[in-house]
């Protein structure tokens, strides 16, 4: 069986373990950084050591930042009163892109801080509790998927949140907006007809 | 505009430099480099420069290689009087995987070395036939892809290659081994009809 140079199968091996890429795809990236300047490359593989060195999570909402403390939780013209609680950093940037959010947020970091040797679930759910506690919080956001695992985990959290006297919320799950009815699927629907509000 | 921190932003700026990677994906890699171990990160971006440093073509015929002379052109058991003219490296890979050719190749490298400052066609056309001149070359197979560029090259080469009186061939185009004619698209039927064969 034929193979390419000892780098190039080396490095093919590294990039199929990327999420999304495939042999072919390795293949084409190869070609693409064979035939561009040294400086470009050299500027991908500078760019990879940054993130890794210079990002972590914010100590008060977990969101990715590059200091102790994220430029969200550090903004004082946002309202400190309510807290989103999200599953990922990629969802605090959605909901960011939307430009309508002011609040903070609560990012379950699931997998990106597996160092500390605790379960994902009780390092998360512990310290939204003690933002709860200790923050002056009124209303706390469930933006969990819509997944099977997202509304497991928005109802738990309605129940642990519960004792704590604060407003309770999950976002709106129905029929996305410019959508044909006819199209949607029928969770979808079911969602949308249980979360339905008098106009 | 609502933006991840400054390095992921300019990883993203790389990343979605890469064929086939847009911004999407490219978060998803960041999330998996962010999760992944320091050390796996650091054999990827050392797999990229190693294949930048390493990676050069073979001074015959220009093949990916990591030393002078690629291992298919240094082998002595290959034939070396049959050449196979491609337009790049991965066809090299994919006439090996089938294991039925065991001549040399000529690669036409198109954008690997830009840095001589030559038109690509100039720099591939006059290495092969200084090959078909200088070493005992008695066939030369043309496997161009079979698009209408690829088809031109074979016929220009074709005609070039003539006054060397080599045996000038061109792989079979039409229908691919196990598919229908009924699915088949009209001009790789009528290239299929062109080169039929008496049996």
């Amino acid at each position: 069986m034929a193979t390419y140079t000892e780098s190039i199968e080396k490095l093919i091996e590294r990039l199929v373990k990327l999420p999304g890429i495939g042999r072919r795809s390795s293949e084409r990236i190869i070609s693409y950084l064979l035939d561009a300047p040294d400086s470009d490359v050299e500027l991908l593989v500078n760019a990879i050591t940054k993130v890794k060195e210079n990002v972590r999570s914010c100590k008060i909402c977990h969101n990715l930042s590059e200091s102790d403390i994220c430029a969200i939780c550090g903004d004082s013209r946002r309202n400190h009163s309510v807290l989103c609680v999200v599953e990922g950093p990629n969802d605090v940037m959605s909901l960011e892109k939307t430009g309508t959010y002011r609040g903070l947020y609560h990012v379950f970091l699931g997998s990106i801080a597996p160092l500390e040797g605790k379960g994902p679930a009780d390092l998360k759910i512990d310290s939204l509790l003690s933002r709860v506690q200790h923050e002056q919080i009124q209303e706390v956001i469930i933006a969990t998927d819509s997944d099977t695992e997202g509304s497991t985990t928005a109802l738990y959290l309605s129940k642990v949140l519960k004792p704590f006297g604060v407003q309770i919320s999950r976002i709106g799950i129905g029929l996305p907006a410019g959508s044909n009815l006819e199209y949607a699927d029928a969770a979808t629907l079911s969602m949308a007809l249980e979360s339905r509000r008098t106009i």
